[in-house]
């Protein structure tokens, strides 16, 4: 018996916002001052540097427990187990439920709870919460789902990770065009011939880095003091290149799993030059190239979600719906994330 | 070697507000007609049920982070540990930083974050997250601490549950009267002579109940869409003196302690009269008496701060602050709660 993934399923919205859609935009210095250069430059070094072409956004009507349902449907229906039999649904985001035109976060009841009820299960002994731990929430609710498998107080989990950023961007700020919406799922259990969560690693760093992801104000100089999602984004850079490597590499070490056998990276989709970087400085560490083929990469046409970037990829590989990537019973892959915390974790998975 | 809890701290806000401070409310029905009674009617009723007669208030500077860290520094001074071992930080809430005068929840970076950073620990294995389960949520988080313990992955977790309803309730709902501000946190480790948790149950209700509490408009009629904290009251009234008894008997059961064992009940100081009831419904279903004492109650002059009720509870009768109630080394005693999602839990502890 090992504890494995049985099932994924995600939610990609079908509206598609390309990077031609913030031609117009009026983009502003942190300190409210305009660029000099023009919105196509600013544009065209964005994509140069985070890879991302287009973005998905919800259509006004769901809210980020809506689509994070739709993903949980299909991740029950894929692991083929009766609903009913969930001894957990954890749910992780790091801004809640906020409707079309609110800046409200909704959190009460938690959206795991919305999930579960539109789920319609009956069984209270289904335990359904809600975790906060920035982008790596969906790797960490992983982690807690095989702590309580092993602890021996549940056998089968509904991991989900699903935001909604297109919510709480800063329509002044250059960044909001990193952000995107969607929600990834899996269910986590027991069972014989499941695939093994053979080591996993998880890190906060807050000491100095507390506040490099943050709620903040708007560039734009206004009284209104609505909070929107900021980032520093060089000192994160800096963080994630330095940091996620050595976490993978001790997640590597005990596991037991030789470098060599590693078949595909899945990372947290934040920025496509960051994310090389964090491979090739991870490889780096072994003295090694970083194999062709090896990090599926989604960026490019689906922006960065937050915790439901590494559930969607892995379920769009899972599933043969990445070109050229694809993954087969018995393959080592990394799982790993960093974000607001700052926090950083990752996991060794043979599928 | 047991799973114990080897630190309490607690933080009471030194702002006291009586309920003749709602002499001059305007309540209103939630179809928005104004009431029949005048304030001094109502406010005897609200009194007479849920025994609140004061309630405390965080000042303007702070916010639910903030009072959670003092909490926080407390019990890990009571438990005499190096802050540098923690493993975990669980912080339990529900609604976030809301600064003075605004509406929008802050959760980025997580509140288990801020208080990692306020706490100046540098170890960044100790891993912080933050657990949306309603007023559950410190027993919730006790309970994966114990599982984290259990499955290997940890020794000492600090656990907090802090709140500041007062940032989110309609001043025209006269139920605004019940919700109060305060942080509770306790130390949980594995160590020889700590205490032991003896079981544990937990339960979500959310296939008729799951907006019984729900983030709703201001009964008073106007455009502004913020949302306020919102229940029907009736309602969870007799989901908790249904469900309570039972998770508690369940829960009592598992540890295979006799009921007339049980020391001392500590309940979500949710509503006096609702507390009442389900205790003894509780000794009910064993056909006793309910113990006098068994229930120490700080409602009358703390109110109802969600999660932090219980943690608070407990470290004021740890502590002889309570009058008349006392536990000692070796007594056994239960954690019970109920709030929104709906969730229930349980745990039978031996001190």
């Amino acid at each position: 018996m090992t504890i494995g993934i049985t099932g994924t399923g995600s939610y990609i919205p079908p509206l598609v916002v390309a990077n031609q859609n913030f031609e117009t935009s009026e983009f502003l210095n942190s300190d409210g001052s305009p660029f000099k250069q023009d919105n196509s430059r600013i544009i065209e070094k964005f994509r140069a540097i985070t890879g991302i072409e287009e973005r998905r956004y919800v259509d006004n009507t769901l809210n980020a427990s809506d689509i994070a349902y739709l993903a949980a449907e299909k991740a029950i229906a894929d692991a083929g187990i009766d609903k009913e039999q969930l001894d957990y649904i954890i749910f992780a985001h790091n801004f809640g439920d906020v409707g079309h035109g609110q800046s409200q976060s909704d959190t009460v009841p938690s959206l795991a709870t919305r999930v579960k009820h539109q789920l319609r299960i009956k069984n209270p002994k289904c335990v359904a919460y809600d975790l906060l731990f920035g982008c790596p929430g969906w790797i960490e609710g992983s982690i807690q789902s095989h702590a309580f498998i092993k602890s021996g107080i549940a056998k089968k989990c509904l991991v989900i990770g699903a935001e909604t950023l297109s919510r709480i961007v800063d329509p002044y700020d250059r960044d909001s065009m990193i952000y995107s919406d969607g929600a990834g799922a899996t269910v986590i259990e027991a069972k014989e011939g499941a695939g093994s969560v053979l080591a996993h690693e998880s890190a906060s760093y807050t000491y100095e880095e507390a506040y490099f992801l943050f709620y903040g104000k708007s560039y734009r100089e206004t009284k209104d003091t609505t909070k929107y999602i900021k980032m520093y984004g060089r000192k994160i850079y800096e963080f994630a290149i330095t940091y996620v490597p050595k976490a993978m590499a001790l997640c590597l070490e005990k596991s037991g799993v030789d470098i060599g056998s590693v078949k595909k990276i899945f990372i947290h989709q934040a920025n496509e030059k960051m994310d090389e970087a964090i491979v090739k400085r991870f490889y780096g560490l072994y003295k090694k190239e970083v194999p062709s083929g090896i990090m599926p990469m989604s960026i490019g046409k689906l922006g960065n979600s937050s915790v439901a970037t590494i559930p969607t990829l892995f379920d769009m590989v899972r599933n043969g719906k990445l070109k050229d990537q694809r993954v087969k019973k018995g393959d080592v892959v990394i799982f790993a994330s960093v974000g607001a915390g700052m926090n950083v974790n990752a996991m060794v998975y043979s599928i």
